[in-house]
């Protein structure tokens, strides 16, 4: 059994010390209700109910959800967190205030996103959903969608989700085939099936809002005849009070890998009631809102995966006597000594740590990104708004999928520190894989962010976001002089550097062979996300230093910091030398072999 | 429902033409009856056997096995599965003549494991864990005991068990507690509990054979007082008919991340009768051969989840249309272009298939050095038995935690080629994740393997067993003129020599500071499996290209042999470099930090 502690202490060195949130917020709408006594509460109050409400329930709801006669039965106690939950409002933490929420910042939501998630990722799923037909419906919705459907979403007392995918196509949504007919009053009826509906189905909440992508009739083939619609499961009176049953309803709950305390629909659509939100045909472009949102969120999963193994694993790892150091025996008196003498040990959960750290430091200076993007869009400011978007599109590729990649290497070192019990799911080490496993496939696998990354963000965007990044690198590196940071310095400025002429070298070799694009994609994800951490543990470690200078603060807790950044650097940054290597190979070797001499089986 | 087709043809370019098996079949006993006809009839026979009778038991065994009453119920088939095995002398194939058996050499019985195995790899535990059982009892058991115990096992009308862990400890077998008492009559009472024993209790056979780890009353303490016993569920009469229940008996099954189909026991011995095996206190020693001969049957689950999840993959990938090709539409009367079309796919897909086969070709070189290693024993020559012991003890490391390292790497690319379908139980592909787990864990950890290669076998070795390695590569690289080989013969010239040299930098680190043993050890057993890989797939094309040249079998399978070989050279094997950066890092980025201040959560 793992006790999740919410790292509190590690949020608020991000968010005070290593980021300034306090400067921060006094530039952003809402900002100057997070002063300082305000985020500390509520960080602590997240903190309590991650712990004591969510974390009990993620074994327990391992044995997953039921399916009888299409309705959806959570795990024991989930409905009663999620009405805890709500009672406490934090599910509308950070909504307009002028549509029922408290218009805190998002990247306060963000931090008790991070603590739910990792005490309890399916649990967590039901409310984050939400935030994701949430966000759809503000960016895209007319003002009576946002007050008959964002209020109660933000109250927390419907749920909402998204549904994309069909059994013919996940990735390629240009082949969803669900149908969308003309009411003649404004609505819209829906016909068709969509699966992998996460919450599609559930007992927690009272109703439950779709957002659905379909063609709508006549509409051109492919990307450009896909429309966004809202379907709720309940139709909605006049007066906000619930109607009848739209016939939309869950067909089967899929048995998968892990997450079983999420449920996994398959939904019917039969000529359900629907209405249409943004443009005709533009569905697509409105869903990416959705689906940026959803992947910062997912990326969110790989420092939970992270935390949670590296949480679990470490006081096994003092308790359980194993062999003799080979430095010398460390405590003759006891029949062994402690795993922790153990080099590899060792390395296995700092590597956990590294990733649980320097994956929540890439997280929250994404999240400081997210507030002044909502900002400019509140505000109407679009340029801005399209900076800010730039930036984080450039990250977000990579903090979904390196991230994500990450965690589930951490969620097996847990495993593997726990040597065969971590194979038994009593201590609950191998549950935490099976979980983080869905991380990498969901909101675009590794493979589709790594195309968005260089095929898009790189590439066709001709490295523009990516200058800006190295702009913000050199930067850090220029004005931090202190000789204990030159050696971390002087590596960063290299692999800057290595950067530029890779991007360079893989343009070039795109612009004759446009498979160098898909080649080199994953490979280059990897690389560019070794680096990039590699700059937020720097900045980490330079603000350790200062800290430990001005003398203020835990002195252990910065000197451990500085430790982790050297572990980093030495011991992860240079897997980035691999995939450096074989990002710029050209594709021959992947696409010369026949396809049919990849099997000699008859 | 993965089709699994055994890849009969793969194996017999490694007997036939890489390792000329026909050759060293000439020099062993048995071999003579390993003519080509019987070795064809015995590799379609198995592989017919393990694609009709196993293969398909594998997703239904996955509901895993029943615990009632002390009785343990195997999933539905797995017993007329055995029975049929045991019927068509699968278990006896390469166990004595003069014992029941019928005398084959090991390499064959390795071939037929590994097709079991890739079928379904829990089902494959029960006959697997007899074979370690047998060759204790051949290598330190009496005539009498061979008589009474090994011709049962060798029939598979009992089958066998190896009990060494206890709750407390295993790795560290000096803590074993269970305790074996004089019984006067030369028999022993063993008392105490044993925990994850494999195939410890199921309905298959009639009796089971447990191997005991236990101590005598005043032994010494640790490694040096643990002794030996076989301990038979049914007590034995004279006659070999069972006699009355001994009491050591199943208290529970273990619930697990995956080989549900495996029995995974807590066996409690309540003063069970045991006899001693090979001499007082020397039970680890005896015990190694036990260990060793399951080292190597665990590294063929590394090429098993990889064949497997390959061919899962292979055929969703030609199938499964998503998106256009980004160097131009390839089908377009189709509503989108195959996965094939996508590099980063059929990067997966050569991953999983370089692993897959270079695995392979791995196992085999060491299954004919364990033909010859048995002949050794067999004509009493200690010898040639230990130099063919060092050679095999110098890959077993290599063999077993790279293999199945990359095993599970494999079958998490077959998740991810399938996308969010790879996380859903019914296509079968999370499965092979979930049981390819386990064989990082069981029979020592990664990193208890990877300290047995650097501290063991290289350190306290003298780098013995390397340098005769070092002698092959170097033998094959001089003597390999062709100029197609030129670029794979330069590479691994160098990497051998990079090799050669890091040895001695880690020596001389480890001479000062101990820590470096097991701080470079993991990072140092991945280099050396990717370098120690490349010169198995080297010799594969080596053989391809003789094989092109002299104009006979299949063109096509020798063509896509050597482009394996170049995928693995160029897409794998600089993976090394970051090992290798890492490898000789001093250990201080592991050990400086405090135990305290691996986490600040309170």
């Amino acid at each position: 059994m793992i006790q999740y502690k919410a790292p509190v202490k590690d949020i608020k060195f991000l968010m005070n010390d290593v980021y300034r949130f306090q400067e921060h917020y006094k530039t952003i709408p809402g900002g100057e209700e997070a002063t300082p006594e305000m985020v500390d509460m509520i960080l602590e109050a997240a903190a309590s109910f991650s712990e004591d409400v969510i974390a009990p329930l993620y074994q327990s709801g391992d044995k997953g959800c039921r399916f009888e006669g299409g309705e959806v039965q959570t795990p024991a106690g989930f409905k009663e967190a999620y009405q805890m939950y709500v009672e406490n409002g934090w599910q509308s933490m950070s909504t307009p205030v002028e549509y029922g929420g408290q218009g805190l910042p998002i990247s306060l939501s963000l931090a008790k996103s991070e603590m739910i998630g990792t005490a309890n990722w399916p649990w967590g799923m039901y409310p984050g959903l939400s935030l994701g037909a949430m966000n759809t419906i503000w960016m895209h919705g007319s003002e009576q969608q946002k007050q008959t459907f964002f209020v109660p979403l933000s109250e927390g007392r419907w749920t909402g989700t998204m549904c994309l995918t069909e059994a013919q196509c996940g990735t390629d949504l240009g082949q969803v085939k669900t149908k969308a007919e003309p009411n003649g009053d404004g609505s819209y009826s829906l016909t068709g099936q969509k699966i992998f509906i996460s919450s599609g189905e559930h007992d927690m909440a009272e109703n439950i809002i779709h957002i659905v992508l379909a063609r709508l009739p006549g509409a051109p083939a492919g990307t450009k005849g896909i429309s966004l619609f809202i379907v709720p499961k309940f139709n909605v009176n006049d007066d906000g009070s619930l109607g009848e049953r739209n016939p939309v309803s869950c067909g089967s709950i899929e048995e998968k890998m892990g997450i079983h305390g999420s449920s996994t629909c398959v939904m019917n659509f039969d000529a359900a009631k629907g209405f249409l939100i943004g443009p005709e045909n533009k569905g697509l472009m409105c869903m990416f809102t959705f689906m940026n949102t959803a992947r910062i969120g997912t990326s969110i999963q790989g420092v939970a995966s992270a935390e949670l193994s590296f949480q679990g694993a470490l006081p096994y790892a003092k308790d359980r006597r194993s062999m003799r150091s080979l430095s010398g025996t460390k405590d003759p008196d006891k029949v062994a000594d402690t795993l922790m003498v153990h080099p590899d040990v060792r390395r296995m959960l700092l590597t956990q740590k590294a990733i649980a750290e320097g994956g929540r430091a890439m997280v929250y200076h994404a999240a400081r990104l997210a507030d002044l993007m909502t900002a400019a869009h509140n505000r109407g400011d679009q340029q801005a708004y399209e900076e800010y978007d730039d930036e984080l599109g450039f990250l977000t590729p990579i903090l979904k999928a390196f991230l994500t990649e990450l965690g589930y290497e951490a969620a097996n070192h847990g495993v593997q520190v726990y040597g065969g019990h971590g194979f038994i799911k009593e201590w609950g080490m191998e549950q935490i894989v099976r979980d983080a496993q869905i991380s990498k496939l969901y909101e675009g696998t590794t493979g589709v962010q790594a195309l968005d990354l260089l095929g898009r963000k790189m590439l066709l965007g001709k490295f523009k976001s990516f200058n800006r990044f190295a702009d913000q690198v050199a930067d850090f590196t220029k004005h931090t002089k202190r000789p204990e940071m030159k050696k971390m310095v002087r590596k960063l400025k290299r692999n800057m550097l290595a950067w530029k002429v890779n991007n360079l070298r893989i343009a070039y070799k795109a612009s004759k062979n446009r498979d160098m694009v898909g080649s080199a994609s994953v490979d280059y994800l990897m690389y560019a996300g070794y680096i990039a951490m590699s700059y937020y543990w720097a900045q980490m470690a330079e603000t350790a230093y200062q800290k430990l200078e001005q003398g203020d603060g835990d002195a252990n807790f910065y000197k451990a910091k500085i430790q982790m950044a050297e572990f980093y650097f030495k011991r992860m940054l240079p897997r980035a030398k691999g995939h450096a290597k074989m990002m710029v190979r050209d594709p021959k070797s992947l696409m010369q072999m026949d396809e049919e001499h990849f099997a000699f089986l008859d």
